[in-house]
């Protein structure tokens, strides 16, 4: 039996660019992307890949691994590169669209980017990024993507090259361009940095194909579903769902902006991913007999993120220091790691972040700090950075926070590490107020935290401001909070707290 | 980019054998398996396959890599071997219940088979098996498997080794043994055999792993399905849902014998697959609009193999001397191939048979002649054996047959080859008649084909038989029958029709 193994039938690269080709076969004419009144059927959106695909090469000269970015909202063309540029043998990288010209500058240059296709509302931040481009760096050719649908658009010039130019162009029996390996890189996306610079997370073709099948099962995604795209594609590539529709032969509803006030009728369910992860990689999969139980109970077990997805190989909690697993008691903190076929190659031009993340004993370490429930599910409580270690205790930032939040007048609240001369660190409380909450005092908060939680994890120091500061996608950033509480210099090891107003 | 590649957290082995720990997380209090009165809980599973797993590994020295089989109906022990025989390191051969003592014989010899699990009501087929082993081979051990549900079944006797003794001498903690790599042999299945001897057929977890997903998606199963064993869990591994309900917490309804009058209700779909692709690999996707034609239309568009499920890669039919696709006109002839992950590792100890299936082009041929209809869906036309060469035409013997099989008075007809000294080969046809269908001669059989099909297709040679010869699954042996033709010599090229009664 040591004789057979892999052979030329079986080894044939996984990737998911072969879906797109058994949909066209499966459902061409029904609707494959509705955007407004235009409405694309499988048939439809399989020629225009392959058109788009060929007239990169062909046209632009794009050849493999080369990078082509987008700066998109959630339009026909941002789902149909998904496709087209790996098709292309090309690595697609999805640029967030509220990034500033600055870090697109940034991005543009660490990617080395050939290409990149724009939404014309989204012109001027780009046009911005490519003036900050250092001499001699050779900017990306630009792509101005129309959308007729937009009245105010100015008709692009004659002499532009545009999306729909190109998919003219191109030709619709193209051989697409087959991954060499199934380790080969197809996608890139850049972290939005909570915690440092952005890192360019890097996937290939058999990752997403095992997050994208992997993903249609845990959610139970039924056949022909209508998929309403709230979640921006840039955002880790829609979870993987553009691909996945292709299997089930989904209808994709496209959308600019997100702005309806829905508010009721949707079975939420939790689940838990990174961009390092490609999509959904825990999911809080949900038991009949918990309907049972009152609300805050169902509350407390849906925000636990949960169990691994079918098609990911393993997840733990581990200790810092000995990297054994944790007790399973729901509360002994550790950090959560994971292995599996969907985990990223790694970080672009990076290696001492690629080398911190991806460890020798095959574990992915997510620099989220949770805990291991006695039913095997995983609850994060904390990022790996915001734990602060006050006098040898652990404190988890995210639980003072919960605490903080719970006050009638806090509107938000984020807690770091500020260095202590006596207990190491002491905790550092970040707030902002409701308009109209009424006068609140550190000593309020102090004390309305003293009433519920242990001494050691009452905020020593607390800092009002009207707004805390955030990431593009809305996360608080917290590493501006920690060089503020750092740059104020340490405690003194007495319960002071102050009321500074910044 | 050109750095980044595997790395020791995405590159663990894919195996399906991870699913059940899952299963026993999530679905814990859930009926897995039920039988009769008996009704296990997925953690009951898990905790029963690790004891199974262990007491292979310690008590009865099975180590990675060896054969373990099992001939068994569908009760709960054949679900759990297909978890804990791996689980042990070993690989799992399934024999079909069918078969006859002297080909048990040859495939436990095969296979070196270190052990074997045995079903009480098929003891007696067993022991002549091991009584045919040549002198010297070290006959497998034996583990009967108790059902106190068939009251027929004499206790075991108090020194026997029995499943449930295994069972509870095993520790439930144990480590489970992992593949060293995802191409690790984990199966093997001996083919039924309609053209030839029985081949090994082995697969891999890798293959396992991707078959089980992919069946998942492309059969649309939902969350905790109720599954009712009627494909016997021998046959390719019950196309690898024992592994799938464990991935969607199905319940595994177990039957030794499938008797019930079931009639009316069902919604049939139609896949194709061989055990050298571990399950369906093909299915007749079906299309909204189909659902108002007629319903022989119906009837003629179901019966249609389909197209590729999403985890294959790719399917063709190609002429088998030019090796090019054929036109997709649904009427020109070709063998189809097949590559994808799931594609067998080849046959155990036979290179000849493995060369000749996988070749170099990165294909599986099938041995299956079909044509590619224009709307990309395969139809199955015969098997590559079963095609007549008559003065360089091709001749479907499948077609030829369905003609037979409409005559009022025909019960069974198969059509093989038969050597001419003109034509180099007419078809041949062997009937069997219903009871009571009145006097049928050949020229009756000539003139009703005759009427129906062009007149090289007419079989030149017709024979009677009281019943046609059968595998073990029910399958024409047309082999026994080519060889039957071949032995009577060649015909002469010449329009004669004799009426042999055998």
């Amino acid at each position: 039996m040591d004789k057979l193994g892999a052979n030329p039938a079986n080894s044939c690269a996984l990737t998911p660019l072969g879906f797109l080709e058994r949909a066209a076969t499966v459902f061409g004419d029904c609707p494959s992307v509705v955007y407004h009144d235009t409405v694309f059927t499988w048939s439809q959106t399989h020629r225009r890949c392959l058109r788009l695909a060929s007239a990169l090469v062909s046209s632009l000269g794009i050849s493999r691994g080369d990078v082509v970015s987008v700066l998109l909202p959630n339009v026909p063309a941002m789902y149909e590169m998904h496709f087209a540029v790996p098709m292309s043998g090309a690595v697609l990288n999805s640029i967030n669209t509220r990034l500033d010209a600055r870090t697109v500058s940034v991005l543009l240059r660490h990617s080395g980017s050939k290409l990149i296709f724009v939404d014309p509302a989204l012109l001027p931040v780009l046009r911005d990024a490519l003036r900050l481009l250092p001499a001699g760096h050779t900017a990306p050719r630009v792509v101005l993507v129309e959308d007729p649908h937009e009245k105010e658009f100015p008709p692009a010039p004659a002499a532009a090259l545009t999306y729909e130019r190109l998919v003219e162009k191109g030709d619709p029996e193209f051989a697409w361009v087959r991954p060499a390996s199934e380790w080969d890189p197809m996608i890139l996306n850049y972290t939005s940095g909570t915690t440092s610079a952005p890192k360019g997370v890097v996937h290939c073709h058999r990752g997403i194909f095992l997050i994208t099948v992997d993903s249609l099962v845990d959610w139970a995604v039924p056949p022909r579903p209508t998929y309403l795209w709230t979640l921006p594609m840039f955002h880790a590539n829609g979870w993987s769902f553009p691909w996945g529709m292709a299997v089930v032969g989904g209808t994709n509803v496209c959308l600019r902006r997100v702005d309806a006030a829905e508010a009721i009728g949707f079975e939420v369910s939790h689940g838990y991913g990174l961009t390092e992860t490609a999509g959904l990689v825990l999911s809080c999969a949900w038991k009949g007999e918990w309907d049972k139980l009152p609300a805050s109970e169902r509350a407390r077990l849906k925000a636990r993120q949960g169990v691994r997805t079918p098609g990911m190989a393993e997840v733990d909690v581990v200790d810092g220091e000995t990297g054994r697993s944790v007790p399973r008691d729901g509360s002994t903190m550790g950090e959560i790691v994971l292995r599996g076929g969907c985990i990223t190659l790694g970080y672009l031009n990076d290696e001492a972040a690629t080398k911190a993340a991806i460890r020798d004993n095959g574990w992915f370490y997510t620099g989220d700090v949770g805990v291991m429930h006695p039913d095997g599910y995983v609850e994060i409580r904390d990022r790996s950075k915001d734990v602060i270690i006050s006098g040898g205790e652990n404190i988890s930032s995210v639980e003072v926070e919960s605490v903080l939040y719970g006050h009638p007048a806090v509107n938000e609240a984020a807690v770091v590490a500020r260095p202590d001369e006596f207990w190491g660190e002491t905790p550092c409380a970040f707030v902002s107020l409701k308009q109209g909450g009424g006068a609140v005092t550190a000593a309020d908060v102090v004390a309305w935290s003293r009433e519920r939680m242990p001494r050691y994890m009452v905020p020593k120091t607390v800092i009002f401001r009207d707004e805390l500061p955030k990431t593009s996608t809305g996360k608080i950033q917290k590493y501006v909070l920690r060089n503020i509480a750092k740059e104020m210099g340490p405690t003194t090891g007495t319960n002071t707290n102050r009321n500074s107003k910044m």
